[in-house]
């Protein structure tokens, strides 16, 4: 089993590194790690934020685990060269549409939700986002008219075959659930989204006992908000997973404890092969210091010990070890505590052994 | 001075009721109303949700006072014929580009909203919303591919003319506020963004006392939840501030109380040609009842006055109305409370004589 490791950017080198110390406390026979540049510093050593090295390694491994990019250095250069075009491409390149982020308070963390406790602790839901298609990927440009104007533009789209299989991917995560999926979209507006919810519908002919419900992604804004606890399995596109997943996120209460998986087609002879990125970013402001909150990182290896690596019970067993630690109040400085990076790692090992 | 009175349907006539008897209660000198059809009911009696003679009392008038429209009867309707192509023909036909949402908390409803008091306390915040471009007014379509597929597809674009206007707007409306303001946008995926923001940069140059900042629209979804005490004025496009604005609504704790504007270019010999207009829809499960609250509604007429009569002594007079009643505990059902819409009329009609 090969795991290709891109730590990328600021704190993601850090993250990471207490990741991998969890994965070697659960001491898995054959595992083979490979360590590839990413973002800002692949940039700085090889002229571009996805070297095509990075790429073939990513492409070989059987799962990649993901630190962060991003780096205001790269901030004025072209935007083919900025740092997130890194994830954009491992995206595209590997063909990783579905994308899979939990949000479910913590016990004990309900305080740090900027929402009321009694709304935050009944947080317990799944986004699932589409990755591969929509305004992200299709054609864009700045042109000048006639009269010498400038105009930018950015080709919205989605077939039925890219909603077909996201819809599969939501509905099966549904099942595994609360049985409940809703699906957002901007139907009464958007042509894209009147073939995204005519696409689901018919998917949804197929999961009889999920109940199916769709909502407008203004209102579901409105609805994370008010009463967030309604949601159980969330399946929307690029764009509107993108903000409604930070907005989940920030109704939890840290990004620093949000996992992430991109699931692509392939399956290898161990599982689904996927990127595993913690939801945050790459923090410039905290880089280096050694205290960042290393948990998102290690609960994205968990969903990577779940999806790609079929060890359902080890993934268990890591987010057991991370939900006991947060009981025993070990706390990184983005819940207000001191920890540090290696002192988070420490705990979550120790629970492990 | 003509005011156009567009009800619509579900609890739109209800609430226009009440915001037509404070407005009667200020005893306006030289005020002729007209009213006509919008939304389902128009659709029911004329064949179109816009009918031709409406738009034309709008476009002779110098300010329309628009309820909501929306039924479900509609759904299954073709999109053309729905309800809400009203509102959208509106704006676009009478080029009603700026949309002004205030969100502001009220003394002693804290506790309405979803965040935690001492967060919602904070906010006072106007989102200036695009409303007259971007993906909602391109080109789009289905069409179906060789392979037999069906694509749904919407153009995203931006002029900088387009964003030119709107930022005017948005520059001067943060000059009077707090003297900040953020832009919202995607450009680390979108062109359209792109555009948007160098065009934004360009006009702030003309702003040098006013503060502006440029923020991701996924992470402005998260800040709104997390300290939306910082926000000031927030200028983005026409998507992004739909589900920005019914996001920050929900902070504030009922879109019940919250109003909005919609100017053009077009000035009249009293202000700015307008459409004023509560945030929140028909809801048809509580129509006919008498029981929504007008308060939104009428907060929306005190913009009235302000913008398109030039009375702001008027305006702060109903919006102080409205703001006494609520400290003195007249509550709607929407904020847990039995006054009817019409006892809620009374209140503020009260405070005005
Ligand atoms: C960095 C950026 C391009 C990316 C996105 O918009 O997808 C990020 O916000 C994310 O959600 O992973
Ligand atoms: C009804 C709908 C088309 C409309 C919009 O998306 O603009 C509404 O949500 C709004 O914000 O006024």
């Amino acid at each position: 089993m090969k795991i290709a490791v891109l730590p990328g950017d600021g704190i993601g080198p850090e993250v990471v590194r207490e990741a991998l110390r969890v994965l070697d406390a659960l001491n898995l026979p054959g595992l083979v790690l490979f360590e590839g540049d990413v973002g800002a510093i692949a940039y700085q050593r090889h002229g571009h934020p996805l070297p095509q090295e990075t790429l073939d390694m990513a492409r070989a491994a059987d799962a990649v685990l993901f630190g962060a990019v991003g780096d205001p250095s790269c901030d004025n250069l072209e935007r083919h060269l900025r740092p997130e075009q890194a994830i954009l491409g491992l995206r595209a390149e590997l063909g990783l549409f579905a994308n899979l982020r939990p949000a479910t308070t913590f016990t004990g963390l309900e305080h740090m939700s900027g929402l009321r406790p009694e709304i935050a602790r009944e947080i317990d839901l799944l986004i699932v986002r589409e990755l591969n298609g929509d305004v992200y990927f299709g054609d864009k440009g700045i042109r000048t008219r006639d009269d010498g104007e400038r105009e930018g533009w950015d080709m919205m789209c989605y077939s039925e075959s890219e909603v077909r299989r996201i819809a599969h991917v939501a509905f099966r995560a549904a099942r595994k659930r609360g049985g409940r999926l809703t699906s957002v979209d901007k139907a009464n507006v958007l042509e894209t989204s009147q073939v995204w919810r005519d696409t689901v519908i018919e998917v949804g002919k197929e999961y009889p006992d999920v109940a199916l419900e769709h909502m407008y992604v203004d209102n579901a804004a409105m609805q994370l908000v008010k009463s967030p606890g309604q949601f159980d399995t969330v399946v929307t596109g690029n764009l509107f997973g993108d903000i409604l997943s930070d907005q989940a996120s920030m109704c939890v209460g840290s990004i620093g404890l949000l996992p992430s998986a991109s699931l692509g087609e392939r399956q290898t002879e161990y599982g689904a092969f996927g990127l595993y990125e913690p939801i945050h970013g790459s923090a410039p402001d905290i880089a280096g210091q050694g205290k960042a909150n290393p948990m998102a990182t290690i609960l994205s290896l968990a969903m990577l010990l779940r999806h790609s690596m079929g060890r359902e019970e080890d993934a268990v067993r890591v987010e057991r070890a991370v939900a006991e630690c947060l009981a025993d109040g070990v706390r990184g400085g983005d819940l207000g505590g001191r920890a540090t990076s290696r002192e988070i790692g420490d705990s979550v090992v120790s629970k492990l052994l």
